[in-house]
Parts: C-alpha cells; sequence; structure tokens
C-alpha cells in the first residue's frame, strides 16, 4: 500500500496549502480550525417536502419501474442479472430490452448497498467518508473547454488537466480529485484515461474518480490502482468510483452498464447519475423530474448489488432547467435547487449515499452571474444533506467549460461551506452572557475575554473576497474577484510541490501506461 | 385616500415592467406567473437549532435585560414609559438611565403587538403584509456612497436617490420603495427628508419608509402621508415605517427612543434593528450575538406597545462579522448567516414579523465575489422565514455604498427567489407519470403534452443572466453580468414612466415640503 511507503520525513514537506498541519500566518484565507479531510455536517437537512409527498414521488417512481420499465441497450449480461432477480424483460429490437421491475423489487435488492463508505486515498489522511453526514467536495467534471478570464474558449489539454489536478490538490476546501476535470484532448479518445488517472495519482494524494467511457478503460483505471495501492487491498477497500450517466430517459446504455459491472465486480464504488434537462430528458414539472431521477438511479444502483453484494453504490442526481424562450440549458436556477433538496430527502429514505448539484452556472465569465448560480445550486447541495458534490469548483458555461478563474473563487466558497456546516454551537460559553457584562452597555467589546479568546476562530476568513476599505481596495488598483483569482491560481502553480510517490511504484505506473499506449493505435473517437 | 383618485384609464398607463399586467413578450425576465405584490412563502423555514438550544438563547437574552439591562439616553418619556410598565430603573449619569426588565416582562408586554399587519400604499394592488408567510423585498438603505461600476466612489446625490427609486418601482421583483436607498448628500441634513419622503411617494407607488434621524423628521414623513392618504386613513392604518437603529451594546439613544414614540403614538410600523458587528458591539460568537440582538430588538418593540397598544412593531437582526486579522467589518459570511436563521425561529417564537439579512456584500465591484455573499446572506433571509428584507437590491462596500449594477442584479437574484419560495408542487399532473409514458424510454420529452402545458410557466427565466450558447454571447460581445446591468438600468430610466399621482395632491406635498424648507435655515449636520 502506498500510504505505508510515505516516508515520515517527507510527509511534512507537502506544501502549504493542502496538509492542514502548517502554521497560521498572517495571509487571509488560513483558517486552521476548519480544516477537515471531508465535512462532517452540523446542521440539519433542508427538508423541503411532507412525508405524503414524499410517498407520492416514491410511488411514482415505483409506477415508472413497473409500468414503462427501462431500456438496456446492449449489454447482455446486465440484462440476465437483473432477470435472475426477477425482473421482466421482453426484447423490443436487436440488442434492446424493456426490463420492469415490480414495485419495491429495487428497494428489495438495494438492502446490501452499504449507507455510508470510505474511499481511500494513497494519503490516508485524505480518506473521505461518503454517506451519512458527510460531505466531500470534487472538482467539476466533464468540459471539453477551457474558458479563458477574457471570455475565449478554447479545447482543454493534459496540461490544463495536470494544472487543474493542482490547483484542486492545493486548496485545502476540496477533498476528493475529481474525475475528468477537463477533456485532454490533445490526447487520443482512447488513450486519455491512463494520462488522466496518472495525473491524480501523481499531482494529488486524494480520493479521485477512474475513467467510464469503456469497460476496458474503467478496468484500466482500477488495475492502476491496484499498482498504486496493493491488488489486495483493492480487492478490499473502495479506493476509486466510477461517474455513469444513464441515457436519459430511462435508457442503460451497453458501455455504461459494462462499466457499471467493472467496478461493483472490482468492489470499487460507482455513482449512477440522471443527467435530467427538464422538458427535454425528463418532465418540465420538478416533482415528476425527481421521480424519474429516483427510479432511473435507483435501478441503476441496483444493477451493482446484482454484481458484488455490499459493492459500494451513490444514488445520485442532476437536475436543470431550461430557457423555455430559447431552449437553451439553464442550470443555478431556482427548481432544480429546490429538486436537489428533495433529492436529499428521497436519498435518506432509501438509504443510500447521494451526488446532488454543485457550482453550476450557464455563465461565460467568472462574475456576478456565475457566482449567484453556483451559490444558489450549491447552497442546495449542502442543506439537502448531498454526500458527494461533485461539480464543486470551477464549473462555467453550462458544463461546457471548465474555468480556472472560478475553480479559485468556488474552492474559496467552498471554505465558506466549511463554516456553514459547522452551524451554531450554544452553551454558555458561545452564549457569552459575561462578554456583555464585562464592559456593560455602550462599550466596545474588542478587549473582552471573550474576544479575545475567541477572535482567531470565531469567523470565516476568505482568501479571496476583499474585505478591504475602498479607499485601500482602489489604492491597490481596483481588482474585481475574477482578476485576483486569475493572479491567485497563477500563484499557486509556480508554487506547486507534488506530493510524495515512492519511486518505484511511479515507475509501475509509468510502465504501465506505455505498455497499454503501445498495445494499440491512436484512436480519436 | 390616494388610491381613490387614481382614474382606472390611468392606471394602465403605468410603466410596464412595474404593474404585472402586461402580456408577456418575447423579451426575457417577463415571469408573469410569478409576479405577486408579496410573496407568500410555500416552503418550509429552515429550522437550524432544536428546542432547547433556542430556549437557552432566550433565557439569555432575558438574563441580558433582567441583569444588565438597557441604557436609555435622553429621553424622559421612555424611561417614565418603561417605569410605569414595571421596569426598575437608575440614573447612572446626567440623562442617562440603566432600565432593567425582569425576566418575561417583555414577553408580557408584547402580548398587543400584532403579529402581522398591513402597510399600505397609495395603489391598493401594491400593499404588503408584514408577518406570517409574508416575505416583502425592499431596496438597500442608507449608503452615503454610489460606487459606479468602474469602481470609482462618490457622493449619493438626490438625483441618484430618485433614480434608485424609479429602479426599484420598475422592478417586478421588488414589493417596497425602501427608505434611505443613498443619502441624499446634496440636500441639507434637516430637509432630507422632506425630498425622499417626496420622491417615494412621487416615483413608486408602493410602501416605503419614512425618516428616523430626529422626532420632528419622523412627524413630517408621516404628516406628508397624512397629505397622501388623508388624515383619518392614517390614523387607522399603517401606511409608513421607520427602521431605528438601537445604539450596541444595549443602548436606547433619545432621538430613537422619540422617534419610536413618533411612529408608534400615530399608529405606524417601526422596525428594531440591532445592527451587531461581531466582536467590536456584540460578542464575537453567533449564538451570544443573536441573544443580545433579541434582548435589544424586543425591548426596543416594547416601547411602542406602551405608546400605543397594538402598533405595529417589527423584530429585527443585523448579524455581521469581521476579519479578525484586519478589523474590518465582513459581510455576506457564514456565520451571520446562520444567525439570521435562528433570528427567524426567535421571531415566530415571540410572534412578531422580523427584518433580517439582505444581499449583504463587502465586495467594491457588482462581480463573482459580490452576488455570492449576497447569496448567502439572502438565502438565510427567505429560508429563515424573514418577513422584510431591506437590502434587497444594491448592496455593497459593508453598506458603504449603493451600486445601480447590483441593484439590478440584486433584483433579477430576487426574483428567482420568487420562484423558490413557490416550492414544489406534488401532484399527479406535476409527477408527468404521462409525460414519461406518451413516447417511452430514449425519447425526448419536447413534444409531449405535458411538456406544452406547462412550458411557459415551468421555469424562472431570468432578465439578466446570460444563459445562451458561448458562441452567441461571444458574438454579442462578451459582456459580463456587471456591463449588461449597467446597460439595463440605463435604459430602465430612459423609459421610466412615474405613477399617476393627483396634481392636488402633489401641489399639497410640494406646498407642505416648500412651508418647511422656508421655515429653517439648512443645518449640514
Amino acid at each position: 500500500m502506498i500510504h505505508d511507503a510515505v516516508p515520515p520525513a517527507k510527509s511534512g514537506r507537502r506544501k502549504r496549502r493542502g496538509s492542514g498541519h502548517t502554521e497560521r500566518s498572517s495571509e487571509p484565507g488560513q483558517n486552521l480550525h476548519l480544516r477537515v479531510p471531508f465535512i462532517t455536517r452540523n446542521i440539519p437537512t433542508y427538508d423541503l417536502l411532507d412525508e405524503g409527498s414524499l410517498e407520492k414521488i416514491e410511488a411514482t417512481a415505483d409506477r415508472i419501474l413497473a409500468e414503462i420499465g427501462i431500456e438496456v441497450r446492449e449489454d447482455e449480461e446486465t440484462v440476465r442479472l437483473y432477470r435472475e432477480a426477477g425482473a421482466s424483460v421482453t426484447e423490443t429490437a436487436a440488442k434492446a430490452w424493456r426490463v420492469k421491475f415490480e414495485p419495491g423489487m429495487i428497494r428489495e435488492i438495494l438492502q446490501t448497498a452499504p449507507a455510508e463508505f470510505t474511499q481511500h486515498a494513497r494519503n490516508p489522511a485524505n480518506n473521505v467518508q461518503i454517506g451519512g453526514k458527510a460531505a466531500v467536495f470534487a472538482p467539476s467534471y466533464g468540459s471539453p473547454f477551457i474558458l479563458d478570464a477574457d471570455g475565449t474558449r478554447r479545447y482543454g489539454t493534459i496540461l490544463d488537466f495536470e494544472n487543474l489536478v493542482k490547483l484542486g490538490q492545493s486548496s485545502p476546501w476540496l477533498h476528493h480529485s475529481g474525475g475528468t476535470i477537463c477533456e485532454p484532448t490533445d490526447v487520443p479518445v482512447n488513450k486519455r484515461h491512463l494520462d488522466m488517472v496518472y495525473a491524480h495519482m501523481r499531482y494529488s494524494d486524494r480520493g479521485f474518480l477512474g475513467s467510464i467511457t469503456a469497460p476496458e478503460r474503467a478496468a484500466d483505471s482500477i488495475e492502476m490502482c491496484r499498482i498504486l495501492f496493493g491488488a489486495e487491498f483493492v480487492d478490499q477497500h473502495c479506493v476509486i468510483m466510477g461517474n455513469f450517466n444513464t441515457t436519459s430517459p430511462l435508457v442503460l446504455d451497453g458501455v455504461t452498464a459494462a462499466g457499471i459491472r467493472t467496478y461493483a465486480a472490482a468492489g470499487q464504488g460507482s455513482i449512477h447519475l440522471p443527467f435530467l434537462l427538464g422538458g427535454a430528458v425528463s418532465p418540465l414539472t420538478m416533482a415528476g423530474s425527481v421521480a424519474q431521477c429516483l427510479a432511473e438511479s435507483m435501478s441503476s444502483c441496483a444493477l451493482t448489488q446484482l454484481v458484488r453484494p455490499g459493492a459500494p453504490a451513490v444514488l445520485a442526481g442532476f437536475l436543470s432547467s431550461m430557457s423555455l424562450r430559447t431552449g437553451s440549458p439553464t442550470f443555478g436556477t431556482p427548481e432544480p435547487a429546490l429538486g436537489s433538496l428533495v433529492m436529499g430527502q428521497l436519498a435518506r429514505r432509501i438509504n443510500l449515499p447521494l451526488r446532488c448539484a454543485g457550482n453550476f452556472s450557464t455563465s461565460k465569465m467568472p462574475d456576478g452571474q456565475a457566482m449567484q448560480q453556483a451559490m444558489m445550486s450549491m447552497m442546495s447541495a449542502i442543506q439537502g444533506g448531498a454526500n458527494y458534490i461533485l461539480h464543486s469548483a470551477g464549473f462555467l458555461d453550462g458544463l461546457l467549460s471548465m474555468s480556472y478563474e472560478k475553480f479559485i473563487l468556488d474552492s474559496d466558497m467552498c471554505g465558506a461551506l466549511h463554516a456553514y456546516m459547522k452551524g451554531m454551537e450554544v452553551n454558555e460559553d458561545t452564549l457569552a452572557f459575561d462578554a456583555l457584562a464585562q464592559f456593560g452597555p455602550g462599550e466596545h467589546l474588542f478587549a473582552t475575554d471573550h474576544t479575545l479568546r475567541h477572535y482567531q476562530t470565531a469567523y470565516w476568513d476568505s482568501g479571496m473576497n476583499d474585505d478591504q476599505p475602498w479607499e485601500t481596495w482602489a489604492e491597490q488598483g481596483k481588482e474585481d474577484s475574477a482578476l485576483r483569482a486569475n493572479k491567485r491560481w497563477k500563484k499557486i502553480l509556480q508554487e506547486f510541490e507534488a506530493p510524495y510517490l515512492d519511486p518505484a511504484i511511479d515507475g509501475a505506473l509509468k510502465d504501465f501506461i506505455a505498455q497499454h499506449k503501445a498495445s494499440m493505435p491512436d484512436a480519436w473517437y
């Protein structure tokens, strides 16, 4: 296991911002008291719907699965597994089957799925819990483009990918390295996953997501984990997850189904995500979208338990809306935020971890629109009780683009959410009667014993927001938050030091990648 | 009463964006189905603390009032009223009295205060409910400066004030004209209130706040309402409110106390706001800040009931934090957001309407920081159940500055919150089983009967956010949201038509102002 191989002397060398073990400096944004490998929520969930409404949604999900069913394409093994578990199967076309489930059947199958599990990181201090009261922030996922600060859009490259892994690793407010932070479009499609997984392993010491674009790429991702963690460890522990999209409405395609089976068979985690654009691939009304989301995600989760009971599976929802004047998808809007809150309620009732929402936006700049939309969406994730929050940093342009600047601003916001999720402690000390009594009415509290005792940890200290007086800000050049973020990421990359990796393991990973790359011609589709 | 004097033919002439009675056009941001004179919340409140913690906070507030007490300065009549009601009073200095209240006494006095009341507007269609499930958005209040889009800061003028009243009136997502939208620093201090109240009466037909900077200015504000609404109507209805700040910690100064008495005696509304900068004038720990907030606000509210039982009084809280490295106040931060949620719980327990939070920010630009901070703060207001939300539009620079651009962006966000507060309807139609069944797995829902039935009202349509594809946005000049907002407010002011006002009443108001201005020399303090 790699974590046994980290020499103690080296672990102190890890770069300042990521470790949580540095001393407080005068630099803004330290907040050492808030640093954790993942958040343990200390605030209640915000429960939007009452019991009766939730039951109606669940009954609709059951009815969708029983009366309409899902269509499985191409993957006969998945069809066999569902049929064996009791589903009714009808072949509707060549390599396409309609699979229907009696009400309650999927929930029964899901009894073996863990309500909470650990994803192990190569640095065990960065292991994360997925489920229960845990919340894990991971960068955005899947954008083909990079949007530069001036609004120029260009294709992402492997250099961008590595940069973004480094930025993630450098933020104390993210907990997980994510997956396809951007598409490295300069690497052949059939070899991309090797470079991506390697970048996560080399430049981050946190958990990450593996490839899902083909079953053999999923297998490669897991094989690389065996090199990093040891094969035995991987068989017994979750060290990687795959993020799988259903093909909404109500289709599970063959590549996805086979990928899910690959992760589950290896005992690794999988996330089961319907990407629901309301009006296009799901109903326009949020109650219907949520019912469909539950039906699709839970039937996909169930597949993992048919492959390997106990394999970690994560219920998921990506709810979005559209501009009904233009047909454009919209993100960071109010209705999906409400839907995410309800997905939280449903996940707790079915006792599965949840991935939901993130820092969504349709803006093409890291501007006011971007951060307002992001915040509305992100609040729904954390208040709704989402456990794994992908798209926590960098999301712009309706997920078509990754932004370095928004990555920085979002990460800082994730820090603020650490303070938010700590909740409010109420005890004699925090009630602070003595603080008011010490000097009495009309007197400042700066010098009270209570203030002196608490001043270092009382409030979130943003590393990005400018709270200075206007005069100081103006003297310093009137920078807006986008420009500050632009300077910040450049500085972070300049100062980045990769976390220690045993050279023997690094060599083995490189050999594996070289062999695999040599074994096949480049493919660009 | 002025609303009887509005000729029906003229009311159709009111400008497009404010009335809610126009036809849907292809212009973005219409959302006719969401337009209301005020929001009636259809989402649950987000209750952060359990019963036991709330009781501890209430007990601490009671203990503050009983053992430390509040200091009343200069206003003997207020001291007399508190003493007569049973408070213990000790003169501690010349014109300064320590007033202590036995636990439960303030709550007993507040029994006569209405849990909910109507503030009447000159256009009765714009009357607002304050309390219960109602939420009312009003512009920011009290900034001496205007921050222009390029970061230039300058003093506000009466022209700015009028412009901002017009912008507020033009937004369907604000419900109330507010008060001192910016300080009109070019008008003498002792005459400013006349021009401000007139601007609200002339350029808006919504409710507004009157002057509180001196008892005679409060009286003038109410007298102008008697001209506008008729004296008898004013005696029987709330048509104006004053927003009063306690002098934290735990002081009620003479001007404020006399102003509160003036509004209450006239049967008009008053808001009782401790402006609590944690660490400076309240404890750093939020539980203590909230306890102090409750103690100060409820004892101030109680004064109104001693003057005129049944007078409308609004509990209030303005919770903020500070940068503990620099001592700068910070706004839009996580801890005060939690505090605002708890203030909501406390207000419901004491059965009073609540003013709390708003679109707070310390940014000096309408940038990502501004909107992220604003959203975090604003969500706490609406989830916490605040009823009157001042500072809903325009707040920058820690309240030192008003921004036209942020006013526009915030107002649009207030629109999104209309959709959010509608909540999620769950019924057979919204569950939309038939929509999925109509074409089945793998088929788009664009053409389903369900989509066609709902597409006009399903989602919030922002009037400011750019949801277009990057290509279109780039062709149109790559504008960020601040630049769009800059263009928007200029267009709105250009097209503004003031709501109809009976010329006889307008003349009487102008006479009143002229007489009062002539009766005293200019004063600039």
